[in-house]
């Protein structure tokens, strides 16, 4: 692996499960157990040619977690100019710059840099709560935008998912149950079914805390598949095997 | 029990959950886990005033097992005449005629028994299939009008289902969940706000064959909890605890 220098406050970890070392900071953006979800639950594609496209990449986690799993070229797209470098870090600490792109903007502009109809495979981890006025958010500005929908909602998320999506290309998107007929809404509105879905419980007995998607772009409605549950801890608090076979023995 | 004259191919099934008897027949109409599954999703209301409308009642089965968790009088809607009959003499076997009306009609008629906006709980387990032209249906007609879409359709469920809630009342659905984001969306379009939504599924690790829902109508977008999983059966194919609670030790 290439050097790179670290900034304060940041630290590198390592899924073994993943074979990838990322650049990370709990001042400014985390990767957490929801990216290491969305990654496991792609399905694999190991053509060379093919495109891959991370909105709202953060500091590349998820785009990273998948380099065996897919082939081909990734973008990286993520607006926060501080997590963008982190990202970029990450990818040159891999020795993976000759498939990996990262670029520094708002989503709304991907078009400049990924022509549209063209991407194979679109994942999103997008920021999960609505901006109400009355909200509270983190008074960490890094934070606060990668949480809640400050510069991007979720309309713009299925908009660009599905323009940079050829036909029958697959949409990934990681999100909060509680909004689960929006979600569905707002995919279906913009030519994107849900095919594949799969609910995360945070332990037994207790209700779902996030929600995995795929949906194809311009398939056909309905044949939608629940996969089984997906329970993340045991009573006692400790990973469950599923999750930790994602993890490899380490902790995130 | 009051005594009640069997047709042919009758029998008299006994859930001692629910304390009450039905009357089934294979030829023509038996209740099956949905039903068990759908009763035990409603909430407990047991004030005298209430109404409570089945769509789809079939023969009765949903309704008589709720007659101890809501108070209240229940509007049995069935089309076909001899499942309705079966309803009818089911609720005289149960000596619950002072609380129940079966109505014998299709449930686009439902405004002539029960009015606009008044009723306070809705359920229904309607026909699951699409009337696909290329679909195969089953031979025998009462059963293939239970199972697909041939007289009534998901939108005149809703809208019904709609129609006859009071504002903040509460509709249950059971149903496909291959069929999720459109019955979402339809929901949501009659001013039914999806609420509460439990996954079935047949065993561990398979996918989900059965959606129950809870909506408001008129209720607030979001918020849309996703309760914990039930698995029906284990391994073994053996129900599990959950399930043989709602059985009380009685095969259905």
């Amino acid at each position: 692996m290439t050097t790179v220098q670290l900034k304060p406050n940041e630290r590198i970890d390592q899924l073994s499960a993943q074979g990838v070392q990322i650049i990370q900071s709990s001042e400014v953006f985390a990767f957490s157990l929801d990216a290491v979800l969305l990654a496991d639950f792609v399905r694999p594609n190991q053509r060379q040619q093919i495109k891959i496209v991370d909105l709202c990449a953060g500091n590349g986690a998820i785009g990273l977690f998948l380099h065996h799993k897919l082939g081909g070229h990734f973008y990286e797209i993520e607006l926060q100019e501080r997590l963008a470098d982190m990202a970029q870090r990450s990818v040159v600490l891999n020795d993976l710059t000759s498939r990996y792109e990262v670029i520094n903007d708002d989503v709304a502009n991907v078009y400049q840099y990924v022509a549209k109809d063209r991407a194979d495979v679109v994942v999103c981890n997008p920021p999960y709560f609505k901006n109400a006025p009355a909200s509270q958010k983190n008074p960490n500005r890094y934070l606060a935008i990668a949480r809640h929908e400050l510069t991007i909602d979720l309309a713009m998320v299925c908009d660009r998912m599905s323009g940079l999506l050829k036909m029958n290309g697959r949409g990934y998107l990681v999100h909060r149950p509680d909004r689960l007929p929006e979600i569905l809404a707002t995919m279906t509105a913009h030519r994107l079914a849900p095919k594949r879905i799969k609910f995360v419980y945070p332990k037994p007995g207790m209700e779902a805390n996030m929600v995995l998607i795929e949906a194809i772009k311009d398939g056909k409605p309905n044949g939608t598949r629940i996969m089984p549950p997906l329970i993340v801890a045991g009573e006692d608090g400790e990973y469950g095997p599923e999750v930790q076979a994602m993890l490899n023995g380490s902790n995130v």
